[in-house]
């Protein structure tokens, strides 16, 4: 007994890390289908593949990961053997700063390129959450304008289209990374800690509200298991404007000399009004709440220039999307738009999804996020020295497929499983003959397949058949084999008489289950219930 | 001066590890053309995709690789925060065994799949010896009969010219492992480390030569750089029997009671003679060297089961390719296979191109093996301890793409450059009418950009368009918007008369080398001098 257990522990137990996973046929052709339609519409748009390896040098990927409570920031690494770092890829991004700062002498620019391929975090897995994914991204390197980033988001919109996802069931929201830098040197933020602390609060909005970025913004908030997570404690006048921002309309944001004007609404009128201490105004009337016109009015101490540099090339974006005949119901400009991820200096964009979906909880939910992205004129610069302006989004492979298994625009055409040439005797002779069938259907192009089971059982062939989904059997015995003849099962009518069978219901045999045909007309006759049967499948799918 | 070095000491430097590489264009578009060919014929054999992720636990994937003198044996590995360790497939047939085991309740067995995949090893890197490269594998899991391992050998012929490549520029070449397996056993070779690395010098014939191997399985052999690699030192009756077994003919083997006789040719008869000490014969005549009939005979001391099991095998395989109407041109029953890894059991197989290439060193040589397997069949027991046959093979993607592109089997249908459209002036207002025509074009299916650089100045722009290959340039300036026209630029026709200048050859010009037209007319216009570029192109190509 002592030994039996000691032989079960030596068995080896086949599991795979947490946070991965294998991936199905339907998955694997459903994902193969969607990522040809995406790279459709970048070849058209002008861009080409380029691909990076999954290694890069840790220093040159650099950390910009939101998430850094994780072993090595969130990133695998490891040590070559001449003791330098080399990490897996955490996005396709910085990879592609790499490799066009190696490459910059020889590169064309502006420099449009695509990329698909997985991309890892070394995070805590949870339900959805991987630690291998797949991004599929497309950038333009070396173009200043914003017209660049105009071109990035039209090509989210007829992405999505080209998905068949329906015009009013999407939006891509644009905003600029400066509308909030800017409010952040306006009321005078200066230390970058603190800066980037209330950029990332900013982007909790969706999960936390307004009252929980206001409390990260100023002390602390402490969070649904009692922690207390230490807050940026940036000034209010500073508060005031990121929380204003997020939750306005890009129109209801306006600036003339020093002081910063932004609409609210009630809700958002309340979280300030508790912020600053009760009042509608503070002490030296920085912030000023102005009810009659449900606004809240902020000085501004330190410089405007980012914010107004931001407000213009946003109007600007504004007018290419109109002129180019992408009105609002397509791509819209939304100040709430922020971008977890450090590296963007410029517009930023994110592609929504607007219908309903049943979350987890049971609770109804929009879609919501399946990729963005934003101008990043600083990463090739960490290598070169020198500007190098660059503009590029990411789709979330995984994400948006689950999206379009919901709306039913993929895998409609499923693949049909293979018609199964069974077998009766196991000679060598007899299993070239069998062998001869399959590789006459194939040559045909019909999918096909001997049984490579233990073929003495013919019971389980025909079992393996049906649990396979094959649509034909062909069975050949030795007195079929004399008479030159074969038997062709259709197993989709076998499946539809048992059904019928089961449910008592009235059948009225469609098809012959069984019938003889002569050797020689194998493949005619195969290709001809394949054809009767895809008419019946259109049929009722229709 | 000394601040202007401790910059540049900060600035990085961008570079990738070394063994890996970028992908260009042309690159991934040839990959993806023959992997769609490839996997075209395996989905018609009847196999599913399946894919499993990029890390595996490192005690899953076990270790069963040839180089074993690498960091970690040759594998990436990395310590989860659990302490497990987990490691980057090296392959894909351990993943595969792993998903089968942790599957097997609800697998459909026999389980044919395919998988196309990056691999990682953690080699020395050399020129063409990457540490992150592509498989393209196929598998059948749960059939364990010689059928299965044929059907494998069929699917890489027909993969071979579906791909192109001719009837005669290839060869599959099938061996046995149990055919030097039996030899040992057969020469009472019981020691586990000395028969492993006697099948992995065997594997070295290609390029140690005979003697070499010889060497190798003795006391050992003297490498280039002069340093002494110690020997399996196997019994001379072994070594006879192995390398006499990988430099014949199939039916140059016989086994007869307990004589093994190979027919030999004088070079190998030269290296057995030298090798057993200049004689004829052993002392105990255990070896014969019969030169009436050009054949060494070996008395088998130990269990002749499997050798007998193995020659059997082969011979049914031979039958089987036969009926299937599978000749020696294509399938070809040949002892000297003998694969690397170390977990095949039973037939192995290897796809080989026939055709000649200069190598690196100036010398013509056979382009050689483009990928190969065998029957595995303990791989899925070490999870399960059940039997769980499986056979399966693997094509290196960087490799047989090589081969194709030196056959000029791939790439020729190039992807044609985008379309320009050039920018003349930099307001909202033009910017957008310029992407409205680039939108315009695109929506008819037409590769198209607008320039994204600095457009003021306009000569780097034509010349953007000239480097990028672009076909076609549109211009429209103030004037020209004013008249509601434009100007197109055939961009080949271009580059035809200027290099007819450069070349001081007679031109005659085909077409008009720039052209106005109305404004209206852009996307027919484009569309048409697209079709004639490309009908010169056809009429070029052949």
């Amino acid at each position: 007994m002592s030994d039996k257990k000691q032989k079960k522990q030596q068995k080896l137990k086949a599991r795979l890390p947490r946070g991965f996973v294998d991936r199905s046929p339907a998955d694997i052709r459903a994902t193969d289908e969607m990522v040809a339609k995406i790279r459709a519409v970048y070849e058209r748009y002008g861009f080409d593949p380029v691909e990076t390896p999954i290694f890069e040098y840790t220093d040159c990927l650099g950390k910009f990961l939101p998430d850094q409570d994780r072993p090595n920031e969130g990133v695998f690494s490891v040590q070559d053997d001449d003791e330098q770092w080399m990490s897996l890829r955490y996005d396709l991004t910085a990879p592609l700063a790499r490799h066009v700062a190696e490459n910059i002498n020889t590169i064309q620019l502006p420099y449009r390129t695509y990329r698909a391929g997985w991309v890892f975090r070394n995070e805590k897995p949870g339900p959805g959450r991987f630690r291998q994914f797949m991004q599929f991204d497309a950038d333009t390197v070396g173009a200043p304008g914003i017209q660049a980033d105009a071109e990035m988001c039209m090509m989210m919109a007829d992405t999505m289209e080209a998905l068949g996802i329906a015009r009013g069931d999407y939006v891509i929201r644009v905003s600029h990374r400066d509308l909030l830098e800017g409010q952040l040197d306006a009321t005078y933020v200066i230390d970058g800690l603190q800066r980037l602390q209330a950029l990332r609060n900013a982007d909790k909005r969706d999960r936390l509200g307004i009252s929980g970025v206001w409390q990260l913004n100023a002390e602390g908030r402490r969070d649904e298991s009692g922690a207390f997570v230490e807050g940026a404690k940036i000034v209010n006048t500073a508060n005031t404007a990121i929380t204003a921002t997020i939750s306005a309309s890009f129109s209801d944001i306006s600036i003339d000399d020093d002081t910063i004007s932004i609409r609210i609404d009630p809700n958002v009128r309340e979280v300030i009004v508790e912020g600053i201490g009760g009042s509608h105004s503070t002490d030296n009337n920085e912030i000023i709440i102005d009810d009659s016109t449900s606004s809240v009015r902020i000085r501004a101490t330190g410089d405007t220039t980012k914010i107004k540099k931001a407000q213009s090339e946003l109007q600007q974006l504004q007018g290419l999307f109109e002129s180019a005949g992408y009105g609002p119901d397509r791509i819209r400009i939304d100040p709430s738009v922020v971008r977890g991820l450090e590296y963007y200096t410029g517009p930023v964009y994110e592609a929504e999804l607007l219908f309903d979906v049943t979350n987890e909880k049971g609770e109804t939910v929009q879609f919501g996020s399946v990729g963005g992205g934003g101008r990043y004129d600083g990463l090739v610069k960490r290598f070169t020295g020198q500007d190098v302006p660059a503009t590029g989004f990411s789709i979330g492979v995984s994400r948006l497929m689950t999206a379009l298994k919901n709306l039913g625009k993929l895998g409609r055409e499923e693949m049909v499983a293979p018609v199964l040439v069974t077998v009766m005797d196991g000679d060598t002779e007899a299993l070239g003959r069998y062998q001869k069938m399959v590789q006459d259907l194939r040559a045909a192009g019909i999918r096909a397949e001997m049984y490579q089971g233990n073929w003495k059982k013919f019971g389980n062939q025909l079992k393996y058949a049906d649990r396979r989904g094959c649509p034909i059997a062909i069975i050949q015995g030795s007195d079929e084999r004399a008479a030159g003849k074969l038997q062709v099962k259709d197993m989709i009518e076998g499946r539809r008489q048992a059904a019928a069978i089961a449910s008592n219901e009235e059948y009225r045999e469609a098809r012959p289950g069984q019938f003889e045909i002569a050797e020689t007309d194998l493949v005619a006759e195969v290709a001809k219930l394949l054809a009767h049967q895809a008419e019946d499948r259109a049929k009722d799918g229709n």
